[in-house]
């Protein structure tokens, strides 16, 4: 199988080729597309010492390079920067040209309606919308909103390290569930979903665990024997739009305000239950990642999102 | 079952209303939505002679007018005119309030993508992800193109009375397949639909053949004895935009140049084949239909249709 790859050193890609090379996926073949301008960055060095093939394409240039690239690929999956989503287009055109059978545009979020709710989310459609418009086959893979961007910090500090963006606020009144999932599981879970025929043309929803803000307060004060500050930000909504963040803050209020991010509104708008398709699969539970950060064996995966939070902010 | 109806005296509206007043749905309710400028006009005062309820109320106007109306419907339908399509926003939040179990949107035309194809399709997805955002449950039917308006004139002028749109171009090669339902079945279609639980939250489509537009041509030639003049309009694409009645030709762009409206493709983008649902159901064929029109026992059921084409290209 020949996976063609965006964004392989960004967070997401970076999970899924990490997943994809432990797979047991015969002959796997895995091309990172990267830009110019990204050639000899260390990321992209060190994925061709792992065995990643290393293609230098702009998705803006020409098509047929591009078509050229993607030429027998089974799965073109879409990992992207934010500021490039709207190159996906063009790629997605190259790939029903170059006859790519399967399209993963950028999703990998929480679970959300199509429109007028989020920003990114909306963004994000225009490559599903336009992969119906030419008939390229596709799988949107949201895994709801990850364990590691759902933990506040303790008064004590001890798990500042885990936690580049910290949640202390409590969105709505904290009773609202929502799905997660460990970010090393998106990985996981991308390996089987885009080598399963079931999933062809299909929205698929995927998660570890399903909890509350007040849960998650609750089992770390439980499991750290602190007692967490909880912030109950009710007007996130008006805050949001005030706010340079706000493309942050709809996640928030998407989730705990809306209720937006649970398996039954993901039932609802069409999604498969993806849980249900892998009964082998054995997702990293909350607890056990909550565990790991209390017992300082988290990695912390996140160290250039504190940097880009600090740019965004300013 | 109560079901309340935007639009009853349309085209597709009063089919609608014929086939819920003919079917077996027990201890049916029907109202009918008007606006107050048509309360005294004749189609509406012919409704309530029918036994249908009539409910004066403005969309644009206070939500809890509307409400009132909509409370304890159980699916409410809207074949609401293509000039008030965006009246659907505030019909759905009001039915949402009310607690409407089913939301029937404008669609009833072909199968085609969301986006990029066809204006008509683009302006009705909005009232779709309107009821997506509000949780609000919904059925979109889809019933590809009508036997009615897919039949040229015969070079004696003996079908003019029943072509009041003639259709003497072929789109594209001509060999292209395409859905096609007549008028009268889009009524008892969505009666089935409507009371069915199987369709909650699902896109159906449903057709009564499938044929290219060579076939027509053939079998309208075969079974007239005349033959009729075929003008191969491959530049479609080009002259749609051009042309005033652009919304109407995209449709003939979309089924014959891109091949949009086939089963193979309502699968793609999601919909529920719905014939397969109604394996009881003998739709009228599309010979049935010819033999109809050559007998001159058609029905012309699109009298003002001319007027208003006529208008349009003014």
């Amino acid at each position: 199988m020949k996976v063609a790859l965006i964004g392989g050193t960004g967070e997401t890609g970076s999970i899924i080729v990490n997943a994809l090379l432990e797979s047991d996926i015969p002959a796997l073949k895995i091309i990172a597309i990267v830009r110019p301008a990204s050639e000899r960055k260390p990321d992209v060095v060190a994925l061709e010492k792992r065995g990643v093939a290393v293609a230098v394409v702009d998705l803006e240039g020409p098509r047929a390079e591009l078509v050229d690239v993607l030429e027998g690929a089974d799965v073109l999956i879409s990992t992207i920067h934010v500021s490039a989503l709207g190159s996906q287009i063009p790629l997605a055109d190259a790939a029903k040209a170059a006859g790519v059978k399967r399209f993963v545009p950028c999703f990998f979020a929480t679970v959300a309606p199509a429109k007028g709710v989020l920003t990114l989310r909306q963004l994000k459609e225009e490559a599903l919308l336009h992969a119906k418009k030419i008939r390229l086959p596709y799988t949107v893979i949201d895994v709801g909103w990850w364990y590691q961007l759902s933990i506040p910090r303790l008064p004590s500090g001890r798990i500042d390290s885990a936690t580049p963006l910290p949640v202390n606020f409590i969105a709505g009144d904290g009773n609202t569930p929502s799905a997660l999932t460990d970010v090393r599981d998106v990985g996981r879970f991308t390996a089987r979903i885009i080598a399963d025929p079931r999933t062809i043309n299909k929205m698929v929803f995927v998660y570890g665990d399903i909890v509350s803000q007040n849960q998650i307060f609750d089992m770390l004060d439980e499991m750290s024997g602190e007692t967490t500050k909880r912030e109950y930000a009710n007007a996130i909504e008006k805050s949001a739009f005030d706010n340079r963040m706000k493309i942050f803050y709809e996640y928030w209020y998407s989730m705990g305000v809306r209720g937006d991010n649970t398996l039954e509104n993901a039932e609802f708008l069409g999604y498969v239950d993806g849980t249900k398709l892998y009964p082998d699969f054995q997702p990293i539970t909350f607890e056990a990642f909550l565990k790991e950060v209390l017992d300082g064996k988290s990695v912390a995966i996140y160290r250039t999102l504190e940097q880009n939070v600090a740019k965004a902010e300013r």
